[in-house]
């Protein structure tokens, strides 16, 4: 079995969530886990190792998961901004996604795992459509991902699309040594009647898949489900037994205190998308009043059309910020928090197990931050320094599943230069825009 | 004199701020002012051009202005996190500060220098104290400051620091062929009495100086006001006349209608720092009232001990992000106007005539972003990529004046390993913690 020894990086977070320690010392990688964590100058046995990595400079922490994103929609980055949501949706996003080819989603997926993994992601949840070709590109290359096909039924072809969820499971789920996990991706409660909702946890319940919905995005989804249903979105849900199943809510912006209890009391995951929130106009989730309810919560950008980038460092520090921001209280989610939503709090609500920390035994998703820049000096704290003043630039190296996907800052498994000018050429054709070069 | 043609660059924000354009073409530098600009494939003479750039990949802007901090604080960054305001204050930053020496602000602030040119910034504001050898970092390493010694009569050491402050004046305004500026920096109205400012304002008529000010940052510091004077702190500063003097006023976060009619009646400039306001848990400043009352607006980082990065980048994105999210309307503070807050608009808010716009005849202060990477593809829009998807590291040059600080990431000045040891040394002693290396 192949070996990885790291040693003389500063190793954290360990032991506890609120609390977490970082210790100066070696990480042993052995086939896909984390074999053995040692303290310096107490050293791992570096017999039949295959490979060593002088990790002096370097934080080794446990790589980022994006619990929420549309990956493909990086064709459409940039291609339009600063307009009121529905004109945004209707006349910009929606008639150019018409024209998606699956080939335009296995580019612009590409394109997404690029950035994310030279950002330090390892692990991504995805909801959109040609889902074959989003898996395709998530074997190839070497990252992890909870994938969904959407499923909405105001168009016509709802039963079509549960038809190839049903088939995007059967194929992909568990695949590539368990790096592909296949979940159902009902869109929201206004683009699914309860009937189809209904359709979709039947499946759910056959097959023991999670489901990702959105929820409480903005003020007009909750309004108009108080006029229409009487009730909050996440009302709703609940009493159609939505929650009987495990599910990834994305967004969760509205939020009464009843529905926070609800979300509390069946588990349900948030997805915490503050950048695409901001951006959007949509508002500002409640993380703080979320977690003080003991709701399962972890991070994400949301789609490169909405955020513009994929940077979760960005979304992590965001996330901080936000709530101490908004409360006018520094001490709210703490950067010990922060991190734990951005890792372990991530893959807990994705129901990764073995995902998310340093422990030995847990998968070897694993990242490491070069510290030797002006804006990490003087140390006083690793943990602060990652979450008030890292950047996604920082990262070195990204390991997934005991495999190098990024080394030197640069990919090792797919060609960075062709999927750029791929990407660049099925944004061309559906846009018209989209050139880099002259 | 020296000659430095930039060629096939993106070139821009050019023309209108509100609706600016890129052109593709090249960019002529002659001594300190940009000289010429042509679009492609029009070609710039390049006989007696006394260095060629190949910019094909590259964003050329202007450089970004921070218009608040406390560079030398970096030797605090990280140091204490997540705490109260006061316990911050008087626990942990004021105990160290009184042992500064003038050795630790000098290694504090290069290192602070070195992050800000390395991630784009060729202009800083600071308000600190040993500023002459703030003043002789800024010297050294060719970026352009605006400075002042901070003044408090709290101490009994206000007379003596308003002295320095008229030395300062003398030995360094308009120094380095105009890279130095200095003002008059009274801390803030809780910790300068009307009878003080009034000195300090006496200094400014006679001097013609600029007055830097922390203002209305906090719920209590308004609170206070109006318990102790009857009227906000903005009421309070126009009634003693500060306001007939240029004033730069920092954070503005707690503002009435009265506030901002009265900053805006009287040209005062505002240093928006929306990274350290939410860290500090101040609350989230009223950028779109104030823009729309017509107050001039720049941006700033505040110092690295509390915010705890320098990057600028990341202080535009999160303008208008916070202020799409907290209104709802993802239309207010366009990406054109972030930039321009970014850039011209933190020299117009500094007083600094002829930096911050690409135009001939403006000084070179350009900095170059590498828009070859994943997150700027596809190129649907340079502007907004650079507002809502470019990151710190992309900066591949930094020139201030006509003189490159910045070549290929890396400074061409500055000894930047001496200065992370030197600034690491100085923070240990200070604090006995921040050792980057065991």
């Amino acid at each position: 079995m192949k070996k990885t020894l790291f040693y003389d990086a500063l190793i954290g977070p360990l032991g506890e969530e609120t609390a977490p320690v970082f210790l100066k010392g070696d990480l042993l990688v052995e086939g896909d886990r984390i074999a053995a964590l040692a303290r310096h100058p107490e050293r791992l046995a570096s017999d039949a190792v295959t490979k060593v990595v002088d990790a002096r400079h370097l934080i080794i922490m446990p790589g980022l998961v994006n619990t929420h994103g549309h990956a493909a929609m990086s064709l459409l980055r940039s291609y339009a901004d600063d307009l009121p949501l529905k004109e945004w949706l209707e006349q910009k996003i929606w008639p150019v996604e018409d024209r998606l080819t699956s080939e335009d989603v296995y580019w612009g997926t590409m394109l997404s795992i690029v950035e994310m993994l030279k950002s330090g992601t390892t692990t991504f949840a995805d909801m959109y459509f040609f889902m074959n070709q989003v898996a395709e590109a998530v074997a190839e290359s070497g990252i992890r991902a909870v994938l969904s096909r959407g499923l909405m039924d105001a168009a016509s072809s709802g039963a079509e699309a549960l038809r190839e969820a049903e088939e995007l499971y059967t194929r992909w789920h568990g695949g590539e040594n368990g790096r592909i996990s296949i979940t159902l991706g009902p869109h929201a409660i206004y683009t699914c009647s309860a009937d189809y909702l209904r359709k979709v946890m039947a499946v759910a319940e056959r097959t023991e898949q999670q489901l990702q919905i959105h929820l409480s995005e903005t003020a007009g989804e909750v309004e108009n489900c108080y006029s229409r249903h009487g009730c909050s979105p996440v009302e709703l849900l609940e009493k159609i037994g939505f929650f009987s199943y495990p599910v990834i809510a994305a967004h969760c912006v509205h939020l009464s205190d009843a529905d926070i209890a609800i979300l509390a009391e069946h588990g349900v995951g948030v997805a915490h998308n503050p950048g695409s929130n901001l951006k959007l106009g949509s508002g500002i989730a409640p993380l703080a009043r979320l977690l003080a309810a003991g709701v399962k919560v972890g991070l994400g950008t949301d789609g490169p059309s909405s955020n513009n980038n994929l940077d979760m460092i960005e979304e992590m520090r965001l996330a901080t910020l936000l709530a101490k921001g908004t409360a006018q209280d520094p001490t709210l989610v703490s950067a010990a928090t922060a991190l734990h939503l951005a890792t372990a709090g991530g893959a807990a609500v994705l129901s990764l197990e073995g995902v998310g920390k340093l422990e030995p035994g847990y998968k070897a998703d694993l990242i490491g931050i070069n510290y030797d820049q002006p804006h990490f000096y003087p140390l006083h704290d690793p943990l602060a320094n990652l979450v008030y003043a890292a950047r996604s630039a920082d990262v070195e190296f990204v390991m997934v599943d005991g495999q190098f996907c990024v080394e030197n800052g640069a990919l090792t498994r797919l060609d960075e230069e062709k999927i750029k000018a791929e990407a660049s050429r099925c944004a061309r054709r559906l846009t018209g825009k989209g050139k880099i070069r002259e």
